[in-house]
């Protein structure tokens, strides 16, 4: 079950550099990790933003939920969900299409 | 070079409707065209709406016009262009990732 | 899986009485269904306005939007979706809570 | 008598963390005991948002402020109200439908 | 109980203008009705636009949408709702205050 | 001369506790005194926020502004004004109908 | 009394041509008219709209919205009114400053 | 050449008393010097708002940029600048009409 | 003296089709006079849009009003203007840089 | 391949001058530098604001990302990015026309 999920990012400009670097290797892992198990299918960068466009594929409302709230950047950030289903122009339709 | 384009459908309400099957058709005909070709890489549906987002493979934003100007469905469609790049934490990196 | 869907009405004024009228006892006898089946767990009328707020119980992504595309009166409406999921301080937890 | 409220949270990054514990505590302790009297119907959360969505049950307006301005974390919060009417096509009836 | 009512008219440009003549007049007829059983309490126009800023004293949210509802002008307007409260800090305190 | 006026207050989370008793205590002894002087017709909270929607019977633009300009909380506070006229279907017509 | 008024004009694409001819020389003379007895102070062409941005010398709400409720173009445009006061730091201070 | 400006003036809270003082001294200055000399031919409060709606009768765009971005209180504004035109019905037609 | 214009095209979906094609060629040719005579200096398509974004180079505003007002398409569009002036870190600097 | 770029920048207020003074040097360097490669085309302050419209000719989604992303100011601004196409209309169509 896919959602398309774009997050903006507005870290405060005074964040110790130290804690930004840490938090941000954090974000990182996590992300790879979700992106290793298909649950964050893709993820692309919206060009002169620093937000994100993605898609996540997963069992449902509540497993999204989930695995966003516990984003290491989650306080930091403003995010729009939108639930998407198949298109029935769509020429593929497996997971993640 | 990927898009993200999110289109909204406003059909007429009194399109009559052998012209607008034939329409249909024509704008899945298309569709499925480009989608077999690459350019097209995804197409979903937004839930509840008569509205698709969609993810374009191109070589540049001219070629993104000419074919979203061909759309058969363009001049009833609201369009809006979200141009992407590769995200330094994406894990997958080929071409329509 | 819950969903809140706003819909908000927006007849022609000069739509034909009679197909009006079917089309609102359609409607009814639709959103009555889907009420008896357990899909459509709420529906109530916002005050002052031709809309809804409602919130549907369903398997996922797919079927609220089969579900919603179906409405009689969908090409009539504006709709809004907002995915919900459980609330850690929420005292009841069945479906529909 | 239904209001639909939907509640924004937005706590300050720098909030003294026990503080913040003591702060969301008291806040679960007081949304569980309105449900516990009816009066907070339904309490959702909004996907990938720190939001809810809640359906109160009142005797009128002034209650309805009451229960939101004291709520703890009142001053943190941007809050939305909607009054609900029973809708001519719902099924069920009862108090809290 | 108090609700500020602000409603917008949009009337089409080629209606009838013995239709018009009939609506307005009912409308007004209407209006004055709900004045005089004391639930319409204040009307007043905004300056350079067909709409006015309402107050109304009634029973409940449904009772309040049964008469916003069959406003004869209801398919002509868009009405937003705005439930009340007292204030701590007024004065006066008697109904429709 | 009535005018509409809509009050949204947003004091600093960090206000001194007895620097804001003094100023809420301030604000409501002037609103307090506008009220008896006949000029502060209506003051009604906005129910769920920290809100007030207010009518004003003054000599024109200059005095609302003064009236405005020197309340206590003006400096917190984001104001819209709409100026009212009379509606030719309201029954009431005296100063502050 | 001095209010900004910024009025948007939206002719229907068909409207019969000489009776638009009409209607913008009614208005025409109509704006004359109230610009010679000082009521309408300046009338300005807003760059690449059909709009004026205008300012009226009135007595008060009721005589402006009188004024603009009789523009022969009033169900043909949107129009949006900001009182005005005195600046502190003008230097002029006559009407129609 | 005539431009409208609407400076809506946002001083931080806890902007030091004497600064504050000397700051508004100097813009005051400023701004009654461009009122001489013809270039800032009106100047009005809006009411309810620490907000200004001005003409300004310059030489072209870069001369107003100038002026504006020279304004002491410039980085505490949020400036909005709208070209003006003569209007074909207007009735005066000097410079600054 | 530069100005960024937007202009957002919003044909009738029934406009005769000779008619149309007559009024796209009347549009092309005038805006083409204006490329030639350097009034006109930019102009580009935005994508997915039957929009554009041009840059006009104009003794000053009434000419920029006037040049937009007599396009042919004038009402078929919305149109935004910007006023621009030099940049102080802008490397060339000659008219319609 | 252009993009529009329109850039809004906005300081602390409380920056250090010496700190401001080194970066606002240093965004003027990296600007112009781009501008003699030829990728930054235009470059124009917008009237009234701490903001510029630029265009920028690179050859494709990733080059733009990264030349915005490592503006020294990037973490003070709000980007907007607006691809462009040729226009069927333009005479001149060479590169940054």
């Amino acid at each position: 079950m896919l959602f398309a999920v774009r997050m903006a990012v507005d870290l405060p400009l005074d964040l110790d550099p130290r804690f930004r670097e840490e938090l941000l290797a954090t974000e990182k892992a996590y992300s790879q990790e979700l992106q290793r198990t298909g649950q964050w299918v893709h993820l692309w960068r919206v060009v002169g933003e620093y937000s994100n466009l993605s898609v996540f594929d997963v069992e449902g409302n509540a497993e999204l939920h989930e695995l966003l709230w516990n984003l290491p950047l989650f306080k930091y950030m403003r995010i729009e969900v939108t639930p998407l289903a198949p298109h029935p122009s769509a020429v593929s339709d497996g997971p993640g299409a």
